[in-house]
């Protein structure tokens, strides 16, 4: 039998976000159609509000409504900290954890050949002149421990070799709360690696 | 640090739908903002139209385009079977596997006393009226094996106890390419008691 024609088409929206497959966009799909009428509106005009609200911030390229992010055009951070991540959505996950005071760049995305991804695509000119510009104290490195993460990690790296006093990146090793057992091979040789003394962290 | 408002709406509007969490939320909301706009406001469109052209069988409660279904303006669909099932989204699932020639009553929703909903607020006095006008051969109730699709299921059977030759329900017992070792005790229990000679299925 076939889906009529509307929700087959909202079903097919659905299913081409990311993680979203079939079966969940069926079950998103039903979920609308059965619920509040309201509610439906209300997501439909949320996600038209989102494209023409929300902008890319011209200095770090993190989500902002104005010119500036909210980090951006806030006066306490610490602009001698430089923290790069891949993708808008990170920084919301270091703000979460609230230790990180500075400044983001956004690089939107990773080198990835296989993809046709080369630094050009990326925002690494950006960040080369934000850092010849301002001179932070450190560029903290915050890709994803990836392939993909790893290899941008270490270009960027070479880029910025003698542009910053100390070029870092995020700590590999076991999660909190993690389990010995269930710890990868890589991620194990890495927390060895990186071994601190009882008091220094 | 805010997330900005428009953003947080559009975040807020996806974690209302079911299986969907704040970070899933977050996930898809970050992919609108980054994917192409022209698929944006594809999805805002489809969920706005889904809701204005898509309603509810005037026979069976299933979607529809029209006044019925796909299914109940069939003509070659056989009308003495009845299946009953708990929502508009399970026919799909049955009309899938192809086997089922009938028409279907969807019940919109499962007896469930601690969610305030009785047989009165379910498609049961028109599934009786139905099958008092048009007699049909067998009722086959396809509620989900839940406890409140169990429960819905034997007050059905009662009502219907005389109103049709026959009131059946699904088979109980181990999924096709399942494994004994992670079947559940009850199903397995099922599995023993609907037990059936070879050549007999």
């Amino acid at each position: 039998m076939k889906i009529p024609g509307a929700l087959e088409r909202l079903i097919r929206e659905l299913a081409h976000l990311p993680g979203i497959g079939r079966k969940t966009a069926q079950r998103l799909a039903f979920s609308i159609l059965r619920g509040d009428p309201a509610r439906a509106r209300e997501l439909a005009e949320a996600i038209r509000q989102v494209r023409d609200q929300i902008r890319f911030c011209d200095q770090c390229f993190g989500f902002a409504e104005g010119p500036l992010c909210p980090v951006c055009s806030d006066h306490r951070r610490d602009p001698g900290l430089l923290c790069v991540v891949e993708q808008p959505g990170d920084l919301y996950v270091i703000e979460r954890g609230g230790v990180f005071q500075g400044l983001y760049h956004v690089l939107m995305g990773t080198i990835s050949p296989l993809d046709g991804i080369g630094p050009d695509q990326l925002k690494i000119r950006e960040l080369l002149a934000r850092v010849e510009r301002h001179r932070p104290r450190e560029v903290i490195i915050a890709t994803n421990p990836s392939i993909q993460g790893e290899a941008t990690a270490l270009h960027l790296s070479r880029l910025l070799a003698g542009k910053a006093d100390r070029v870092s990146r995020l700590a590999r090793g076991m999660p909190v709360g993690g389990n010995l057992e269930y710890t990868d091979d890589v991620t194990l040789n890495q927390a060895f690696a990186g071994r601190q003394d009882f008091g220094a962290v």
